[in-house]
């Protein structure tokens, strides 16, 4: 196939050969970092543009490298005490950024379909890094992308999603993701967090995570968002914890081999128990290495499509 | 004529041939941020500050790509919470920060003359990005060259400034250039809003904008800066706007040929409404298309003067 | 000698051959930063991450421009407002930045002992900027080097050092350092900013600034930290200036060939009188011009130390 999209803003939009597609051009790209000269000059002269109207170190640290990686330049948007808190539409701040002459924009936002509202206003290229409880696209192709490498395939895994479901942009572009792939997805929460809408073939629900976890391969926690608590879907975190946290006891139910998967950062203690992060079947820290090679080959791609 | 200024402080102190020369090297770089590769060696190995003591995202990310386009290392120095509140006073600041050996400081600052003043202490190149009511000639030599590649010329232009010019350093900029340039500017705003000082040949005033618009071929309007409503200027700004909003039904009144330009951000509803905004005679994403062009001009005619 | 620590966590760790090696390579870099082009493709392709969880811009800035006139490509990671503040732990944030493949922290850190232990926990290089009242030693690496630049030695200097020993990492590193190098160090403070495990061969003390400044060659004065006023250490800085401030008076007992060092920024009027801090004989901003050579020497004999 031949890539054709300026923009990426949900995995639900996705082939199940464009994913295929990045998921190639990230493995090309991978190497790239393990080398002594960690760089290419494959986007020398252009500009990328992180615009994160919520906050984020990881994931804009993550895009700033793959860009100089690539040669861009980077530029860091400071959404948040720019022009847009002087009285300005976001609208305008991104036809006015984009009147520098940039290549892309990488945008994170509270609103749902950010992005994409973002994307008519502009011809440069458009990555959604977390629209509200939407999707995060790159977050889930590099989730893939890390499963794909340890398993050597995704069809027929069985992966068990813990957490806030909900409210979850990471939870909704690996469902839509890990589907279209052919893996077998299990959400486990309590109901409060599981989303209406999910009824689909290939997803099963569990209320138990002892029942969960039995012959999974993968096992995927969800971050707790401490910040939401007030929100009341849940009694405590503590109760929350005792129910659903993965410890060692949980650890030792499943006899298949399995990995263990976080987007992070990671409450060490409310989702995952410390004596479990630090297995050697985690692949958390696999997982951000691969973050760097996904979005090198997302910026690539969706850029190459931008006639300068 | 041979450029042999190291700053640039204000338009009042350059002469005709000398913004001629300025406008004339914007338009050999304009080009640049046009190609695919936005990027050429011109200023490799230099350094540039960005030394802005008041919040700023849109000149200060300009003057960042205007510098890394032309190659040279930007550090953005965070003057605000840096060691100047520490109780350092700001030439030691300065004086340190060039013992780096950086080529050039680019200034903001709420004192007029603050440019001026820490030119004195250094060797580097210092461009004035807006200092206090004083100047922002960058913004004005932008708009100039904005207006000319539009018109073909300067001369014989009749341009009407609306809006608070009393506070407005756009505005003093624009009209030192515009006059120099053989431009007729005429200046329109409540009484409070106008400066006392203003009574040159070539300008002209006026209370009424149905008066100020008459076959005008420029209509520049100025940011109404909400947070100075306190100091009651004016009775409040739903009055300002029902007198002097840049609406459909005033630029129905223009039947010369005009345009429409804004050095942003953009109160849509206080000092333009939306309707005329996006009118295809609004200059005003051309404006910041060129503010790159410009400042990448400016950076390289002040750094080319010092002797490394 | 041969080069072969990946870490610099303080000069008390460094043999007297270490420290001159550093030296020597810190000479030759000192001419790249007085090029026209200010560059060289040393570290092209590595990444150096800024870690500081101190505010802190004078040091952060000349690591970012020493990494930069090796080419390395910078990250600024926002330590403070990071994901440590959603939670996670300090290591897990590191392991994290280092999973994308960085070759060098950069750590400030208000605990002592903070590089070290984040070394621990990973493969890239790790730099002490700062730890708790530890030690500062890429700070005292560029005193010495300018003492050194100015009197061609550091063997039998005459070292006086004034102001609060008992919280200074500063003071901690050069103590280190020039008593390593086989200077004779003065310390003069209070009593209570003595700090009690100080009693060593080559260091005296002294509580009255007349005493402690006869026949000295070095002035090195310390920075008064305002914010630890509330610590009651001392009655007042009234009180304090009057009784160790340097002002022209005591400069004048002097009656040696002596200079005036300070690691900045100053406060005048408090520590420092104006009058001679513009003296000639003051180093204070050969020290900055130094500290960038310095640690392009650090981060070049650190790095180089990582297999990649």
């Amino acid at each position: 196939m031949k890539w054709n999209k300026k923009d990426l803003f949900a995995i639900e939009l996705l082939s199940k050969e464009e994913i295929d597609y990045i998921l190639q051009t990230a493995s090309s790209f991978k190497e790239i970092s393990l080398r002594p000269v960690k760089k290419v000059p494959a986007l020398r002269g252009k500009t990328v543009v992180n615009l994160f109207f919520e906050p984020s170190t990881r994931t804009k640290t993550s895009f700033e490298l793959a860009a100089k990686r690539l040669s861009a330049d980077v530029l860091n948007f400071e959404a948040i005490t720019s022009s847009v808190s002087k009285g300005e539409t976001i609208v305008d701040t991104v036809k006015n950024i984009e009147a520098m002459k940039v290549d892309c924009f990488i945008v994170r936002h509270s609103i749902s379909g950010a992005a994409e509202i973002i994307s008519k206003e502009v011809r440069a290229a458009v990555i959604n890094a977390g629209d509200g409880c939407h999707e995060h696209p790159t977050q889930a192709l590099l989730d893939i992308f890390t499963l794909k490498e340890f398993f050597g395939k995704i069809k027929g895994l069985n992966v068990v999603i813990i957490g806030d479901i909900l409210h979850s942009r990471v939870a909704r572009s690996n469902i839509w993701g890990l589907t279209k792939l052919g893996a077998n997805v299990r959400l486990c929460a309590p109901a409060s967090f599981i989303p209406s809408e999910i009824d689909k073939a290939g997803i099963s629900i569990f209320y138990r995570i002892e029942d969960a976890i039995k012959d999974v391969d993968v096992v995927y926690l969800l971050r707790v968002q401490r910040e939401r608590q007030q929100e009341n879907f849940f009694p405590s975190w503590e109760e929350y914890s005792s129910l659903y946290e993965f410890n060692a006891q949980r650890f030792n139910l499943i006899h298949s081999k399995f990995v263990v998967m976080h987007p992070g950062p990671m409450n060490r203690g409310i989702e995952i128990k410390s004596e479990v992060a630090e297995k050697e079947n985690s692949l958390i820290l696999r997982q951000v290495t691969n973050g760097i090679a996904i979005r090198m080959a997302v910026l690539y791609l969706t850029i190459s499509q931008i006639n300068n």
